[in-house]
């Protein structure tokens, strides 16, 4: 495996093959797989779970890792191509992205979306910029519109739960959220459950659907897998059986960048806060999934949180067991 | 050991059985004996000690380990219970530690006192509200009024040292700090020092006095394993015939949580900072301890941290020793 | 090995055993040659390569690391002697480092040049005072004058590169940058290139010649190794025939320490950027190298760090398997 940036990239024998290999590697630990092996992390975006399950998935494998972000003591970087350097960045991501992935036997690289074009963030235009300066074995964690290792890591709890892959009902969830946030989760978080076969809807307000390519890209994973996938703003219609309920806060793709517009029309929609109503019609064991971070009281009630429905600490630490298995089979034997 | 939060909780046969084993991997390493391992280290106060000493520990002992801490590029986290998480903080730590934990075989967290309200900080209330969240192994890296690793490797040190747990005579001395610092380290320092055995003197000013339930907890350890507490204002009763002095500077306890009031006790005391002649009357031989970091010439002279009185790098080395015999019983074997 | 602190303290075959070390630890992993062992890395100046390579030079021998810097959420740091510590800082570093050092079985650390008085500087005053504190063996990841890693590493790259040891011409040369940058890498890459016995020539615009005893001390290495030193301000001079131009930006030796004196020189020099017509009279296959950060458009042209003749993602790889060498002979075995 010379690349892991995108679920698409692999067919569902590979991935149900990954899946299965996190969870020997959860029962069957081996800690001498990737002896003497390091993995650069360079984060240019905020993390506590990748940060934290990258490490902890590389000492499990026998291997190690060194994290590199912008908020450390380093020289500041510039991302700008052709830029005279007199400022105050004193290195370029044009090296600096080389060098960080020549100490690793692979380099995983977080960059989220700019959020003023999405024509841009769909291209991946930064993402690809930067893997595209090195020939070491790359993981995506979290791109403007990817976020692989969550799909990976959501595809397992999925398994865990004994959900049914054909027959499993899907709920992709808008919630409110003060900001406008990234795509990245709901576009390939869609896209995972279509491909797993799932019947999946996604339940936005106007004004928030997700772009017609990543639809597209997801029904055509629904058709190969038996799946399907439906859309709307009605709860009732959306939750009617549902088997999981997956909430995320995202940008208007109506005002996708115009952080004004974004906001008037967010703000109509205060009362998308996930709780225990939500399920009066879906299934009585109905889960609910976020990749976290999660705002409580304003994406989710605590009651959900702290009940029985939630399965985000599971969905966070297979996380780590998600990612010792792309690392095994990129880095082991 | 599935927790390392008080001291208290183990025998004296039991923490003498750690501080051999403490002694045996200083000097037979066992790089093997946690391979594959982790240790989940989150910080939600200063560290530099802890914070070095936890993760060499780890790597001695061939696993590893990975540091959380609010100052990182994370998500900010929230800790107030039921809050609508409106603002800033986009992440709660209701979610953040049960994570956090599940990365690791262990987690050892440190949060330090509040300092508002002196019966809320000697519940130990934030720091059980953190380890009510999960059911992984926990070590105390620091609580309000605990300090189990720094107590451990006191004792160490103690022995190092050839000082009497019988007879042994014990100084803890308030010293003068311009600010009003917590009581973790005097509070947990004394119990360990009479659970020894030794013969403990509190010497502090007026309105220094610690907390009654905790000299009684104390009182009732050094009658168990033999040795006595007393308390005075007045250094040459307390010195007389020392074989330690274990400095620390402390909040008073009269104007707990009153920084005005506390500033204006305190600064009538800015002559309590240890120098040579504090030790007039003490055993020739007797040695200055201090958890560190210490302020050089506000609580103790350059000349006794600089001479051989002063045993404070060996006390921090010990640390490393220490944690390595607790890392070892609770996830070794 | 106690100490790699200069290059200057071993010999030519010395240098070369590690230079081949280094080379076999690259296609001959030793991922068990240092198990358990660590090393303690202390910055006090901000850094990319030197973090992140000795990171992953420990993990790829088996061993591990850990980082403290002053940007962490650490106390502190106090670095005047005999100073009353009654302000902001609460731990000094004559604790600090002795207790970072006692967790690990060697210490790397790096603190810059003050630039305020050059002699000072030159006398390695402030890396003296810290590395005085502490009986660990220590690495210099980077003092007032010393980069002995880099050095290290760059004297592979130029044996990678198949450049002539005896009679290889090889260019110091100064470039504009907008801040007075310190001496180290330019006064120990011009010893090391002597050392190699190469013919140097060290081009820079009058009032930024390297300093005498440095000059010395580089021209006492070239003739015992059957190089030479030259010196110019004229670039075609220096050019002709080169087979390596290493650019390097330096405080005007005239007004060491004097802002506004330095910045005045320097600004009449802001054509000070290689490009490719400065290659005019070198060799055809000659190679720009850098140790890097290195400001594009600044002190180099795109065209040269994109194109062949650069070798400065060589040079910063290097610096791990360099490092990994020294490590290897003063941890191993």
């Amino acid at each position: 495996m010379k690349a892991f940036n995108d679920l698409a990239d692999f067919s569902n024998e590979e991935i149900r093959a990954l899946v299965e290999l996190a969870g020997r590697l959860d029962t069957h630990p081996e800690p001498d797989a990737l002896k003497g092996k390091v993995l650069s992390l360079l984060f240019l975006s905020p993390s506590l779970r990748t940060l934290a399950s990258f490490q902890a998935a590389m000492t499990r494998l026998g291997g190690g890792s060194f994290v590199i972000s912008p908020d450390m003591s380093i020289h500041g970087l510039e991302t700008r191509p052709g830029i005279v350097m007199d400022g105050a960045a004193a290195e370029h991501i044009r090296e600096a992205v080389p060098v960080i992935a020549s100490y690793g036997d692979a380099i995983g690289i977080r960059a989220f979306a700019e959020r003023k074009n999405i024509e841009t963030d769909m291209a991946e235009t930064e993402f690809n910029s930067l893997t595209g300066l090195v020939d070491t074995p790359c993981i995506n964690m979290e791109s403007a519109m990817n976020h692989p290792c969550q799909n990976l890591a959501d595809w397992k709890t999925l398994d865990d739960l004994g959900v049914p892959a054909n027959g499993g009902k899907f709920v992709l969830s808008w919630a409110y959220h003060p900001l406008a946030l990234p795509l990245a989760v709901p576009a390939s978080t869609l896209y995972m459950a279509a491909k797993r076969g799932m019947d999946v809807t996604v339940l936005r307000p106007e004004g928030f659907e997700l772009p017609d390519p990543l639809m597209q890209k997801a029904t055509a994973a629904a058709d190969a897998a038996g799946g399907s996938i439906t859309e709307t703003d009605q709860r009732s219609e959306a939750m009617e059986g549902a088997h999981i309920i997956y909430a995320k806060s995202w940008s208007s793709t109506r005002h996708y960048g115009d952080k004004i517009g974004d906001k008037k029309l967010r703000e109509q929609h205060l009362d998308w806060c996930v709780d225990e109503p939500w399920f009066d019609v879906a299934q009585e064991d109905c889960r609910f999934m976020h990749c976290l971070p999660v705002r409580r009281g304003v994406v989710v009630a605590d009651d959900i949180l702290d009940g029985p429905r939630s399965v985000v600490i599971q969905e966070a630490r297979n996380r780590m067991l998600a990612q010792m298995a792309v690392l095994h089979q990129m880095l082991g034997g």
